[in-house]
């Protein structure tokens, strides 16, 4: 093949790779090449899609549904979606301020594009789901990092919200339960930060995907205590419908004429069969499955928890949701990618070094999703203890 | 609910309706009011998933077949994409080329984003799909519209590029067979094209999204003649999968890195179900059904082309592929916008309105899909005929 005059566009240099990723494909070729890989990488629950779930896929094939649904979505998972925060939050809204999306990255990418202009400014946690700096790039949008500290539960002060915020900024985009660092923010927190930002004149985005995953108190949402923000959420996480990529937005209804223009062009609509499928996630039925997995995620977080106390590395602050533990290198010698480096080709054993999160004390921390089988968490526990060790003896 | 301060990003008064989905919008309005509405405004094949990609799908959820795969496509999926293009073009090319993307629409998108820098330019044609200068001016690019009209088979001169390319252009978008017109470039064309754009030192990005339902001739790829061109294809059209949300480019083998990258970020990967099933949709097994849809197709495009004649409107050019027809009104009195909203309301009959593929002469053409029953195409034309001689009566 010649090679092509062509260049990529400069906007490529401020997309990095999400490293997750790359440790995936440096442990895939591990393990074809006979290596037993413990995987604590992939934000993916370790668990298949819910039977229920996969049944009325089945019912939808049979049924050929298989054209285009409307942009914003099919009206019945819509109303499904409005009954589910009825029920499960005592938050009443109207189906019209749903849209579907495929995936939740669509949904951020929509509600960025939608929202805020190029050169203006979108403040975000440092650390944070990675790909956020990235739409925002995307979009000729600047990410501006606040930094997070264990010490103010990971959550931006209000103080440091205003301090961030320019006369460019058209928006904050939080996180309940966040990821990497497991916190949730607290009702009243919500309240704070919504009417902060309306009195900035911005918007509040809270990305939700991972709702439904809290551990040792009830689930909520910002929708609870304000109606103005933009919503994020996802089948992906305590649905676990990670590969059928849907998930959607709750928008105030003065945005939903410009969504459905940007989702038409965007992306026409979310795969029809699992749109299907997601009313049954919703379903009541369905519900004691994904209860009885969210306790197992949350036994499997407290026992990392634990054994993490003997193997040197420090949990910065005890998570509330998720399956991830954000972990400091306390004082080992050694930057959080060279941790992660050896650990991988020493001991097998897949981890996320905080680079992927922001730089924000990133080569400092490193993030374990708490996602494999007991036996594998006790071999990977165990290697970090080792590694850990030949780390402080200088090895 | 409190009326939110916050505004759109201005971007959005770039983002133009796709006046289609609003058609189709008022058309589903009127049928839920119990009137008949013959539809010939979507770009739907008429026909469901053929049988071997549904079974296909069912046997990957029967193997919880459910997470995600790898950013750039299941590798057996890419295989097969990669084995098609031998088989059926002759074209050898590495799996390794291959990406698969949640529709043309990301493939699209992702293309652009990688290529095209923010107060860039890319040329493309007018007319063409409505979405392409969307999503140009998601990312700031300046889309440039070449004016294409019969005559010259509606594809754009080397002349008229060659004009047209500035110091800010980055790249010609075409399309094959082409939305709405039917033009399919010819091989001699698209090599004239590939070196023209070459010589220019930009890229050439080829919409292949309607490839296999070429009439009359074999169907060919740009990929033929050239392999430093972007190929953008979909199983949407040919393959009848349009709810599935699956597609694909092809790119040289110096962009797969960052491609990856961006495709990581902006979607994560394909939905899982879907790319299962396209490698059924590849198979040899699954071509005559395919091949007999073709010809149907091909048979309702002439069906309607020659009842054209006695309405009193024009077939600018008899389309090569796809199953549209591009017409023009002709010495009608009346703006295509107003003839469509006439033909809906008054006849019950939904095509779409110039305006949705450009500016060039747009309101003086509409589209036609010939996807309806062949019943229903004859209502349509009767119809058509009607509205037609009212308005030569000045009604």
């Amino acid at each position: 093949m010649t090679a092509s005059r062509a260049r990529l566009a400069s906007r490529m240099e401020g997309i990095a790779p999400f490293h997750v990723m790359r440790i995936l494909a440096r442990a895939r070729a591990m393990e074809a090449n006979g290596r037993a890989v413990v995987h604590m990488e992939v934000g993916e629950p370790p668990f298949p899609t819910p039977g229920p779930v996969v049944a009325q896929a089945r019912r939808a094939l049979d049924a050929g549904e298989t054209f285009y649904t409307p942009a914003l979505g099919l009206p019945r998972l819509r109303a499904a979606i409005a009954d589910y925060y009825q029920e499960r939050f005592g938050v009443r809204l109207s189906s019209d301020r749903i849209v579907v999306t495929p995936g939740s990255s669509a949904g951020l990418q929509l509600a960025l594009a939608m929202l805020c202009d190029a050169g203006s400014e979108l403040l975000l946690t440092d650390p944070g789901y990675p790909c956020n700096r990235h739409f925002a790039r995307l979009y000729g949008i600047t990410p501006v990092g606040l930094p997070v500290s264990a010490g103010n539960a990971f959550l931006p002060t209000l103080e440091q919200i205003e301090a961030a915020w320019s006369p460019a900024t058209r928006a904050l985009l939080l996180a309940s339960p966040a990821n990497p660092t497991g916190s949730v923010i607290p009702r009243e927190r919500l309240r704070a930060y919504a009417a902060c930002i309306e009195r900035l004149g911005g918007v509040l985005i809270v990305d939700e995907i991972y709702q439904g995953l809290h551990h040792g108190m009830s689930p909520h949402s910002v929708l609870e205590v304000d109606d103005r923000v933009v919503v994020v959420n996802s089948f992906s996480k305590y649905f676990c419908m990670t590969g059928w990529r849907v998930g959607w937005l709750v928008l105030p209804e003065s945005f939903i004429e410009a969504a459905d223009r940007l989702a038409q062009n965007m992306y026409l609509a979310a795969p029809t069969l699992a749109q299907h499928a997601a009313v049954a996630a919703l379903a009541p039925a369905t519900r004691p499955i994904l209860e009885a997995r969210r306790e197992a995620l949350g036994k499997k977080l407290r026992w990392a928890e634990r054994e993490l106390a003997s193997t040197g590395l420090e949990v910065t602050r005890s998570p509330d949701g998720g399956f991830y533990l954000y972990v400091g290198l306390a004082g080992l010698p050694v930057t959080a990618s060279e941790f992660c480096r050896r650990l991988l080709e020493e001991e097998g054993v897949a981890v996320t070094p905080g680079v992927d999160f922001g730089v924000h004390r990133a080569e400092r921390h490193i993030r374990l999703a708490c996602v494999a089988e007991d036996g594998e968490m006790r071999t990977a526990f165990d290697a970090i203890g080792r590694l850990c060790a030949t780390l402080l003896q200088g090895g």
